[in-house]
Formats: structure tokens, sequence, C-alpha cells
């Protein structure tokens, strides 16, 4: 997608070979215009596969899943990594190891938002090792929900979370696609 | 604003008289029609303020700020309650206590993205007490930047945080104001 590639090579800061720190327009300050494309692109790509739900993450995973949902009117979820005191029924929920913060978080849903009927697409800001994603999608098949594909903003290619899903059989939608940030420089696949 | 008083009657739950539970369109499910709807209320509330940014808070703000920002277009920053990896340069910092977790968290935001030119509109989710609302206001000075007002989706009136706002001068703009949750019912102001 190149109004996003070129916001990411004007704004994305490239803090190691692992690391790309875009929190000028997508994980701190967020672009609601850029965000309202992605959600339209999303939209468009997942636009015959009966979708009724919509998974997501806090936070960051939010802006670009409320803009997909709004296109395709239906609901969506955010997973949370802490359990709130409005929040007290049995919760479907599942571990989740960030190597970038280094802990070990659980993410939960509320059963009654998900059901066995629902068709789910997952929306992210981040692919990398897959960890969030693959939680995520642990818990849609606890709700026995059907997961219809996932819609990533930015895949780094080069650690295993893509690798692994595409193993799965998943159809992954990534927007942009980083191929490597060797020598502090973006290289998009394609 | 009628959408969203009769999604509160149909949807809310009343935990106890302090605590009204929306997690099926705005907390945990959101609904993006109606946050659709709120974020054109709010930029038409604040069209004239001379707006350009919106801070919130991470994550329940972030559905209706991000609305919000793409009608008015201008950037939407949410507060981040830990420091990631990623946000390592020094912080606009403020704390707030949360009586629903009753937990007490360090908010904060990057200073390259708030300046002193900034004309702030503060979002988010619930207004009760008001500790996240001042903790907002808190980092927006210490950037030097101007509070313009506070778009607040529902306020529990009931609980001190608008007379606060209120006698500290700050326009203060509530799309469902809770007067009251005894017995189990949603009373509005109006």
């Amino acid at each position: 997608m190149e109004a996003l590639h070129q916001k990411i090579r004007e704004l994305g800061i490239v803090l190691s070979d692992q690391v790309l720190k875009v929190d000028a327009f997508l994980n701190h300050q967020i672009d609601p215009q850029l965000m309202k494309l992605i959600g339209d692109e999303f939209a468009a790509l997942f636009k015959d596969s009966g979708i009724t739900k919509i998974v997501t993450i806090e936070a960051s995973g939010i802006a670009p899943a409320i803009m997909t949902g709004l296109n395709l009117g239906v609901p969506v979820i955010f997973a949370r990594k802490q359990q709130s005191l409005t929040l007290t029924e049995n919760l479907l929920s599942a571990t989740v190891y960030s190597f970038t913060k280094k802990t070990e978080s659980t993410v939960a849903i509320s059963p009654r938002h998900l059901t066995s009927s629902d068709r789910v697409l997952i929306i992210d800001d981040f692919l990398a090792n897959g960890k969030a994603s693959q939680a995520l999608i642990s818990i849609i098949k606890q709700a026995g929900a059907t997961v219809a594909g996932l819609g990533i903003v930015i895949e780094k290619s080069f650690q295993g979370g893509r690798a692994e899903l595409d193993a799965q059989g998943y159809r992954v939608e990534s927007l942009a696609r980083v191929k490597s940030l060797a020598g502090g420089v973006v290289t998009f696949i394609d």
C-alpha cells in the first residue's frame, strides 16, 4: 500500500535491525486519514469473506480495526491485556510474550461477544514473531468461531510470524511487508 | 446525544450505584458506526476552537478520538499507560489513580508530538472522578500547549470530575450525562 510505504519512509525510525518505530503515525500519535485508507483497504481485501466480527488487541490495533469495522459494518472487539473490575465474567484468554517489551501478558475477550457462528477478521498494527496473532487465534477458537483471515498494517517479514501463519493455512494480508531494517534502512518486499 | 442514550439504555449494565458497564459497544466490543456519530458530534461542537491535536488515553478513548480526528483533520495522540522499549526518549508524564481498577499508573506522552503551539482537545470514554482528565491536562501543560476543551462520551455527573473541571474553567462537552445509577436504573440529566 503506497501511502503506507511513503509514511514509513518519511516518519519511521529504525531503532535497530529488529525494531521499527512508527510512533509518529501508528502507535502513539495516530494519523486518522491514513487509518481510514488502511481500513478501506482491509475492507476491500476481505469484503467477500463473510466477516461478522473484527478482533484486535489494545491499544495500537484499535484505530485500524475500527476503520475496517466502519467500512464492513461489523463490530470490533479489542482483547484486553489486563482484567478490569467491569469485565468480571469468565473470560476466554491466552498468554502472549512480547519481544519488544520483554514481558508476558494475558490477553482476554469476554465470551459474551464472540460466538460459534462468528467469522472473525483479526487486525493488528504489527506482525513480528506472531505471538499476539497466535493468542488471538487461540481465543477465537476457544469461542468456537472461525478465523477468516488476518489484516496486518506492518509485517516484519524477516521474523517468524508470517511463515508460521502461512504454514497453518491462514490468509494473511499485510499492507507493508518489511524485508529488512539492516543498516538503518527500511527495505520492503515488492 | 440520543443515539448514545439509546445504546446505553439497551446495552449498558448497571453493576452498582457507581459502575456502568458498557463493554458491549464502547470499551471492549466497539460499535464503529456509533463511534463515527460520536466523532462527528465532537467535531461539530469544537469545530471553531482551532483544535490542532486530539489527546486521549489508551485503550477505550482511542475509537471516539480517532473518529473526531478524522472529521477535524488533526492527529490523535494516545497517552500510554506503560513505557515500551520503542518509546525511549524523555516523556511527559503524570500519575493517575483508577477507582475502577484500584491501581495507580503513570500515563505518558512523547514530547516530540506535542508543542507549545498546539490547541488540544481531550477525548475520553468516561468522566468519573476526573483523575485521567487531570493527568492529561497536566501533561498538555507540561508541553506548554493549550487545553481547548474536553469531549467525554459518558459522564457520571454524580461523581466529582465534572464539577472540578467546571471550577477550573475548562469547557466540557459530555454526550451522555448520567445523573444516577441508583436501583440499577440509568437516569440521564435532561
